[in-house]
């Protein structure tokens, strides 16, 4: 093998693919890019088994050949070389010999038949999404999906098409994100994927308009942002019936600023302690949010104006819950729904109906 | 105590002091910062026992007082509050009521008669030197410090002040810095004062050709400011006679490109392990520096073009004591001198006279 391209070029495609490969493996060639030179082309795969990501770069190819090479350090030498042709040659003993200026670099590379075979898929359920859009959402819910393994369907986000919709989905227990979006297709589709996979998804995506076609199968879902692809494993198992869990009804709610709401309850959360919950105090009365919390650090009073349709209320709430989500959101202001200090509660925007947040309160003993 | 002033300058003065603060201390004291309301003023007070530093800023003082706030607890309370008035004052209970807008915290604070006194330093034996200057010698000196403690005085960074320049000089045993500038000031100082503590008044110190004046005394320097005075203690001992220790004579020169040879280090040094001494060869010749290093990891081979004058000569270094050379330096060419391959290199800049580097090789086993 061997061929001529850019540093630049070659930095990129690393960087991009390096996102599935995982620092230290038990298997070495995992921690490889698997590199394909032939017809002009050089094709990186990285991949991790339940996240794969290839990418592709022009190169003048000289011998067409395969060949897997650390990513760690690859990515190193590639990004310490000046910025001009780089030759890169396989050599005897299994090793490469990376050129560039008066630079010559000699590492063993890997066997390319060891590598793990990307999924085929076929290319036929497609629907595009303008990519900004899919960050967007990936960002306004993957905050909110489980931590601990006990319920591994719960550590993904769930994409619903349903009419004309993508709904995603993702809960804990204890909160619910829940955003949507119109998309211009008829299918129907229930399928979750790894918030991890889909934490380096929002690495790639741009904040651009141009779409990132999306396929289905029965085990995997495809991003197709035309020179990268991303390709990840589903998770098996149903997601919970979200539906259900989100109240209808609600007895009083709440019209408010969301940065004064915000920077009160990051001040008030300087006195909380984590193993106390992350507790603060909501005193909603007629035309102010009375926010206190206290510890042995000592104690805070915040006070906000709001806008209240209903009887006053006192509930309390998991500081960081509340902090999660009105970081995310993005109108200057905010609806709360409450039924009782015991039910949950729900945010959302005050216009724009493209998501809706629900958080659990902390019963207080009396 | 009671009084009122902005919260920008409250939080510029706290993150001045706590340059002094350690985090942890057995005594809590020490992790508070102390606070002396009088006169329209407010002065805080950061100390580690070894390094104290003090700002004051204008404030309405409506109660004049002592207190020590917890500097952790405060610094946060006072960055998250609004951009407007901030008023502080003593309650019941040990505790400090802060009001700011809507916002009211309470937290507990410490006696002042607990905080240890400032040492009181007349200021007689003053020289002037620009800010900027003063940082760019402590950069350039303080990363050749003694990491261990076997040797304490080696942690210091030696001030010596002989026939109108400043001499500073830190080593340790594989590698010496030294920078010296021109002073206004006829007195005669020898003083070693911690790294530690200069790391800290680098922080503070602006890039500007504002004066610091300093002050030594018998066991203290003085950094004065103008609104922030510096304290640290000197370290005790005798400096080791660094003038012996720079050979004076070369068999061999080479004068090259500052930034290629770096780059080209930092290439090699991709190739090297830690437990390797981090060791990479240099064959001078002629008109080029060859630079190889190898390890498991693979070889490189790095050349540039250099200008000789005496014989070639092959010598071997730990990488980053050269790197940590080259990184502060600031012409575009430097000059290196050798004489053996088993003596030190001295590195120093083509025009400028104001530093002197010396690194030890690596002895290689034939």
């Amino acid at each position: 093998m061997k061929f001529i391209c850019e540093k630049n070029n070659l930095q990129e495609a690393i960087s991009i693919v390096q996102k599935a490969v995982t620092g230290r493996s038990p298997m070495p060639i995992l921690e490889g890019i698997f590199l394909d030179a032939s017809n002009d082309e050089l094709k990186f795969i990285g991949s991790d088994i339940d996240l794969s990501i290839e990418t592709t770069i022009k190169a003048n190819v000289i011998e067409p050949g395969k060949i897997v090479i650390n990513s760690k350090i690859f990515g190193e030498i590639i990004r310490k070389l000046p910025n001009d042709e780089v030759s890169i040659e396989t050599a005897e003993n299994d090793s490469i010999i990376i050129t560039c200026q008066n630079s010559i670099f000699n590492i063993t590379h890997l066997e390319a038949n060891d590598f793990p075979m990307v999924p085929s898929i076929t290319e036929d359920l497609i629907f595009g999404i303008p990519q900004g859009i899919l960050k967007n959402m990936i960002r306004g819910t993957s905050f909110a999906v489980a931590v601990d393994e006990t319920r591994p369907i719960l550590t993904g986000i769930l994409f619903e098409i349903n009419d004309k919709m993508l709904n995603m989905v993702a809960l804990d227990g204890y909160r619910l994100a829940f955003r949507n979006e119109f998309i211009d297709n008829e299918n129907s589709i229930n399928a979750v994927i790894p918030a991890k996979t889909l934490n380096e998804v929002v690495r790639i995506l741009e904040d651009s308009n141009e779409n990132v076609d999306i396929t289905f199968t029965t085990n995997h879902i495809l991003f197709n942002l035309g020179k990268t692809k991303i390709i990840s494993r589903l998770l098996e198992g149903e997601f919970i019936k979200y539906n259900s869990i989100i109240p209808q009804e609600f007895n009083l709610k709440v019209t408010v600023d969301k940065q004064k709401l915000q920077s009160s309850i990051e001040r008030a959360s300087l006195m909380v302690k984590e193993g106390n919950a992350n507790l603060i105090k909501l005193d909603i009365q007629d035309e102010s949010m009375v926010i206190t919390s206290n510890s042995q650090l000592g104690k805070v009073r915040e006070e906000i104006a709001i806008n209240l349709q209903g009887s006053p209320i006192q509930i309390a709430f998991n500081s960081r819950y509340l902090l999660d989500v009105l970081k995310i959101m993005e109108e200057d202001e905010v609806i709360m729904e409450f039924s009782s200090s015991v039910s949950p509660c729900i945010i959302k925007n005050k216009n724009k109906l493209n998501c809706k947040y629900l958080v659990l309160p902390v019963r207080l003993v009396k």
